[in-house]
């Protein structure tokens, strides 16, 4: 069984899962109790505050606490779009292959009256910092631009996007869910005013996650209620969670140089072996892109039938985004960096994890090329193909 | 040591834990994603719905898996508000003393032009259905109202206050934090139409918790993004956590009957104790509470005193809601009973576990008598009190 699905979702680390553990026995009070019991539970929670700030070079009292990504994702936009409104600025710069969190939240603001620029993101998945700084207008609250895309791994020039965002009095938010425990991130040197993360995307547990949010950026609650995480996110917090979350952030972190190492061999021994397969095509810049990330289509075949079949093989991986199987519709990633539906529907997303070997990757190839080549036996495209009644696009 | 804290938060039950535990191992996979590890996922989490639903008298598709109870708090009151905005109702009928994440919201709701009406709730902490009745108008748009309190623990006629709801076409949605796995509840014959729960009230993991909303209704997004949870909440499902809670919730409902004799037994004896102290009251309805719930006020003294002297004598308890401790106002809960705010200072929340003893009980009713009495000789408010200063109100 070869897991390479990592970009959905991870396991949880030992250490993670051992901490999470021990906290039920241990910090298992409400951190908002004055009794011993609840301060030790609220020591443990600051302690995990400042473990994931020092990681991201941010403050701790600039770390928010959330149930994940996604929730971090709608309160940093939402805030923006707030403060934005305050100054009767409502026009707000994203990209049109960021995550669903980003793009739908962005839609109901839409509704609202916002205006919204999805900017190109070209036919490599990368933003030019150039083009965000001439999207920029007088009524610009804010640019909110991926750190590193989900499907097609493409690391953006974050750290310029920042910079111009700075020079021109704009908030920057960053989703940087698939960047936090896999590349380096500073939220000072990279420009950054609020950032997303999930633990389980980097061995922490499901349903925690963090925002990052630059002092002086005050937040609207998305969640109202009690007093907790400085009055900005109600709830009782999930005490053994974050600092589960926070053992799996600084283990990624003082792992992140040598996994990223190993992850880009096996990476581009993928790339490599996977580009051999006939009218077949990498998606995305085959160089910034994160360690673990390959995403290919296939000319010819239906992307979930694939998967079905690699199943049956042992090997887990998906044709895009987790949030949207069983839809019927191609990837929008594949879609904005150029794809055509046909060749968007054959789509293949490898993310791999730590402990691949490079037996496995071989076996991977050896896989997708056998199934591909079955999917093609029959495909009626891929017939019309061979026939010259179509022209072959990859 | 003696726990007394249970509102607060409890300790995850060994089954829930071992649950939690387990699945990390078994069901981490994402379960959004089409490969068997995903859809092992997929079925832990369809099974714990169905298990929850199985618990309350729901349907399962009517279980929407939240972060806790503020966010399904929020997000229940929230839909209400837009449904009603539609047909131009915009009444809401609440209580003064209900948890902050439903006050807060209705705050937020009124700044935005919606009519807040708060009923009152008596000395006894009871809210009276006719009452209930006789505020409902033509544009009202929903009645929230708790099933039983957090602080003062009296149970409402949820029943009789839904059936005015069903009667006049209005929602009625009721915060059960406290209430789900303690006191029976039955969604259909009490005619709920959306519910709050959350699992670390009932031995259940942190983080997670749960909205009911009855077929049909539409509910509002609060975090938007991927498909989860019938495209009503995004966010990759804690699938453990969301696993932990329905094995605690089903252990809370096969032991509620023996549980809540035993607890009522402690519970009285507790009562019968602390009402020996000179100047005391018990908060809150003597027979229609949780059984687990005490609240005393003690005329004279400060409540974080108390807390912190019971604390040093390793017995652990509040003085109201954890959400606001820290918080120098007295509660709001007590205020909305009726007690003069130096009375409502000097307040006591006992609320207590299914592993409480009779022993137990009586050491808190001698610490208690001890600290009280400590505390009040060098008070200047008993001094004036004694001394005829001042009036005695209890």
């Amino acid at each position: 069984m070869i897991y390479a699905d990592n970009a959905a979702t991870t396991k949880m680390s030992e250490a993670a899962l051992h901490t999470l553990i021990r906290l039920q026995e241990e910090a298992w009070g409400n951190p908002s109790s004055l009794y011993g019991h609840g301060q030790q539970a609220k020591e443990v929670l600051e302690k995990a505050r400042a473990d994931i700030a020092a990681v991201i070079g941010a403050q701790p009292r600039e770390i928010l606490f959330t149930s994940g990504g996604s929730e971090a994702d709608n309160q940093a936009i939402l805030t923006a779009a707030a403060l934005g409104k305050r100054k009767g600025k409502t026009h707000i710069i994203s990209t049109a292959f960021e995550h669903h969190a980003v793009l739908h939240t962005l839609e109901k603001l839409r509704k609202e009256g916002y205006d919204i620029t999805l900017l190109d993101v070209h036919e490599n998945g990368i933003v030019l910092p150039e083009e965000v700084e001439q999207a920029i207008r007088e009524d610009t609250c804010l640019v909110t631009i991926m750190a590193a895309n989900n499907e097609i791994g493409t690391i953006q020039p974050i750290r310029e996007i920042g910079a111009v965002c700075r020079k021109k009095g704009v908030l920057f938010h960053t989703d940087a869910v698939q960047a936090v425990g896999h590349i380096p991130l500073d939220v000072v040197k990279d420009n950054i005013d609020m950032l997303t993360a999930s633990a389980h995307k980097f061995h922490g547990p499901k349903g925690v996650g963090f925002l990052y949010a630059k002092k002086g950026i005050r937040l609207s609650n998305l969640i109202e209620g009690g007093a907790q995480e400085f009055g900005r996110r109600a709830g009782t917090e999930n005490v053994p969670g974050i600092a589960a979350m926070a053992e799996a952030l600084k283990e990624a972190a003082a792992g992140m140089e040598k996994n990223a190492e190993r992850l880009m061999a096996v990476r581009d021994r993928l790339i490599e072996g996977l580009s051999r397969i006939p009218h077949s095509a990498l998606n995305g810049d085959p160089v910034r892109r994160l360690p673990g990330n390959v995403n290919f289509c296939f000319e010819g075949i239906e992307g979930e039938s694939l998967l079905l079949l690699l199943d049956q093989k042992g090997i887990q991986a998906s044709s895009g985004s987790a949030c949207t199987s069983g839809s019927l519709d191609p990837s929008h990633v594949l879609l904005a960096i150029g794809r055509v539906h046909d060749v968007a529907h054959g789509s293949l997303r490898l993310s791999i994890g730590e402990d691949i070997t490079d037996e496995d990757a071989d076996e991977i190839v050896r896989s997708v090329g056998e199934v591909v080549a079955y999917l093609r036996s029959f495909s009626p495209i891929w017939r019309d193909l061979m026939e010259g009644k179509k022209e072959f696009i990859l």
